[in-house]
């Protein structure tokens, strides 16, 4: 199917990758310029977020690309299977609690158990899904002039040479980004029907669960067990490692864990940490999880739906086998700063080079991969960056933790809300926008925030979140925190707040500012 | 009642403001230290915003304050009547809104019109606001080391003097800051019951209105006007102007007011623009408003609730008579950029010195003041600043409108969601955190942003967004555009976004970074 002529209207790219979807269009989407006669500057494989912000990019600089992806659409596994149907969930969560507890309150009704339902929220993803992808198909060609080949997987042939639909196309560079599955754990049972991750789940599930056991305690662990739970599926989290404290995960501070997985647990999940899955029990599905706990004994939890959480591995193996690219003991395939692999002319983006998985990450190696195929040096160095999660929260922190920052520096000071030594209940603060009707009504539940400064340079180093409308500041606070002379107090007691902002950093910190020996909040 | 040697917890704190407010303890609350022999550096008469901040920097650079207030609590009118109960109201809104378009979906059941009440939220608000005033007490106390009497009227007797419950105080300085209260339109009726604004809504609706005319088209009419309607009271605003095109509003796009006004008629409300109150009419409590509508036509609309939305108008009157104080047209204090009024050592800040009314002012007055007193010229300029509304969605923005850029600029570019052109039902973009639900059933509600650059610097030089989770930002984006060198495209696009993200800036900045001569996208 030639669209390379054709100016699709976003309903019209709907229609089209529905059709794909069900196998009516089973020949590639095509988009590739003809008349051009340059040569290609470099094939992406995979129009994931890598893939795609690195066409753009190389696009913007004036270069030539085409981009090739197994699915319909551009946009890869986020918007169909992974950040855009987990953000659908934790809303979801977000306002099954909000409807549980303010039940018979204001205008909420009687809250009814048996409305609520995680295939209902899963049914609604799935059938809305495509907009997002008819939209980034439409900006892609539209807006940003890349060229592209869909519904139709590619094959590396050699390192300037990728193969797609029978037919051959040459480029100066590859740039390889096909991400990762998640890693399957090696347990009894673990095929049983009734066993899903993040991608099966939302394109299998076909029964309402009724007890679900997440063995693992990755992010998607924490996110998609709340999400549960909230949707009236009683769950227990299965992990090794202390929720939050798995080595995927940097700069955690303690008392911001503690408020989110004390949160998780009076919401009824049950967390076992230190814990193992032994055995996935079934009888032709799923039943339940034989699983050691912390103290050694043998627990069997049942479960008519178990989820793993157990974090993800890169699809290197291909390139592996074709262009023997070097990868490291997770399969990761390992780049320098440039995105360049051990394979002259081949670069790696995205989740194939293994973690942070983040979006930020796969759209700026993309970038970086760009840059430097169109001969401008450029190095991304992502050892720091800023996180979150979902529990029914947003979570969200940047820079080091209060425990990191006292190893680090000699005098440090700390900006918390609620006060240590407060009762939660005792105030309802913060609270902002997401959180007012929280405050108002079981003002425990309104949030936790803390700011960490180096007392002697006066730098804020850390800060750290749990409520809602605060993820995107971080954004800022991180360019602004690790910019050359940082982030002082002073300087952002002199910031205009938006009031009620929903991480009060600003104010707090103009409520120390003046003092010239600093000293905690 | 001397409170001085005594530590409350937050719980102790409530009880007292309860009993003051109900006439219980009827004497002044005082935390003045009697041993500490110390001149005063400055009086602060009222404890809001202004007045509290500006304590704790006082206080934090080591000078002596006394802050007095006849409310039992510390924090003004924001807590009480003012920016707390709005976002309560605008989460309320949200919130009704959800319930009402999801009827009858997922877990939400049939939506019951009965339950749709504003004086439910108001009283639940009134019921609960105590405890934010309570902890404001307790932090200015125990945290902040400020003295202050509350509970009782101050009287300024001179420059330097100020008497309150039969005593006299003395001071180098005085830092007057007790605000403003709403300008009352000289309409026939207007003293009718019936008639309220927001401080009066929130202390005296007794009964469930339902229907409601606003007069006036300020911020206050827009947000009230939003949740009287999500509350099930169908409300007309009644406006001179055109909404959010209003002198005390700057920088507002007419993109994103466009989209606002729009939403808020698609949600049933009568917006009259170009109209003006002739008289609120009334049998002993009002029954409706008498308007002369654009066209010059007289018309009535009936109203059990008519509510002031005309802006405010400073509290300056005693300190004319006393200080002889200079004010302007609007009777608002004139100040220099150090906060000092005409009368030498007399400071006044916050709404007592005009628009804007926010709190970032208030509070950053406050500082100023401090800051002079103890010595440290500084200078504060509040000319430009990011600002919000709330619809039923969180409205922010900063720098400059589209057409202020065009203006200013030889060649501007746009990065818009969702781009010019696009039904708004094409795509459910921009969407994140807030906005999950309702991109997936109703994606033309989903928001709308634009971010505004200069072709030639590559400057970001205006960012407008509509929607949710994204107010947070802008206080650090105001901070980066208007520090030296600004913000430009490419620093966007070399930020670590935390997808989704609510505002999508980075991500759509980094789309078109990659050019050497940008184009709208």
């Amino acid at each position: 199917m030639d669209v390379r002529d054709r100016s699709f209207r976003t309903g019209e790219w709907r229609t089209i990758i529905d059709r794909a979807e069900t196998g009516e269009i089973d020949e590639p989407i095509v988009n590739v310029d003809r008349e051009d006669r340059r040569e290609f500057d470099a094939i992406f494989v995979g129009g994931g977020a890598g893939g795609r912000f690195g066409s753009a990019y190389l696009r913007a600089r004036g270069g030539r690309q085409l981009t090739i992806d197994r699915w319909p659409f551009l946009g890869g596994s986020c918007p169909h299977q992974a950040c855009v149907p987990h953000h659908l969930f934790s809303e979801s969560a977000r306002e099954l609690d909000l409807a549980r507890s303010l039940s018979g309150r204001l205008w909420f009704g009687e809250f009814d158990e048996k409305r609520a339902s995680m295939l209902a929220v899963i049914e609604l993803f799935r059938s809305e899904r495509n907009r997002a992808h008819a939209f980034m198909n439409w900006q892609s060609k539209e807006q940003l002039g890349m060229e592209y080949i869909l519904n139709a997987p590619a094959t590396v042939r050699d390192e300037h040479t990728v193969e797609v639909a029978g037919q051959r196309f040459h480029a100066r560079n590859l740039v390889l980004g096909t991400g990762a599955r998640t890693e399957v754990p090696e347990v009894p049972g673990v095929d049983l029907p009734g066993v899903f991750d993040f991608a099966s789940l939302v394109e299998e599930l076909d029964y309402e669960p009724n007890r679900c056991v997440i063995i693992g305690g990755s992010k998607v662990a924490v996110e998609y067990g709340s999400f549960f739970q909230a949707a009236g599926c009683p769950t227990t989290i299965v992990s090794r490692s202390p929720l939050m404290r798995t080595a995927s995960l940097h700069h955690v501070d303690e008392d911001m864990r503690q408020f989110v997985v004390s949160g998780m647990r009076s919401r009824g999940m049950t967390i076992l940490e230190g814990a193992e899955p032994v055995e996935i029990t079934g009888n032709g599905r799923a039943t339940g999880v034989v699983v050691r706990t912390a103290g050694g004994a043998l627990h069997t939890f049942p479960a008519d739906f178990v989820f793993l959480g157990t974090g993800e591995r890169a699809c290197s193996q291909p390139f592996v086998d074709t262009l023997g690219v070097e990868v490291d003991g997770r399969a990761s395939i390992v780049v320098n700063p440039r995105m360049q692999t051990s394979v002259p002319g081949v670069y790696a983006i995205g989740d194939l080079i293994g973690p942070p998985m983040e979006m930020f990450k796969a759209r700026k190696c993309g970038m970086a991969a760009a840059r430097n195929i169109m001969g401008e040096p450029y190095e991304f160095d992502f050892s720091e960056y800023p996180d979150f999660l979902h529990s029914t929260y947003e979570v969200t922190w940047v820079g080091l933790t209060e425990a990191e920052a006292r190893e680090r520096y000699e005098r440090v000071i700390v900006i918390q809300m609620p006060p240590p030594g407060m009762g939660l209940d005792e105030t309802p603060l913060p609270c902002a926008e997401g959180s007012m009707l929280t405050a108002f009504t079981n003002p425990a539940a309104s949030g936790f925030q803390k700011c960490v400064i180096d007392a002697v340079s006066r730098r804020v180093v850390g800060a750290h979140h749990v409520g809602f409308g605060a993820k995107t500041a971080f954004q800022y606070l991180d360019h602004l925190i690790h910019r050359p002379g940082g982030l002082t107090i002073d300087q952002m007691a002199e910031m205009n707040e938006l009031f009620l902002n929903s991480e009060h950093f600003v104010q707090l910190c103009r409520l120390r500012a003046g003092q010239l020996d600093l000293t905690d909040l």
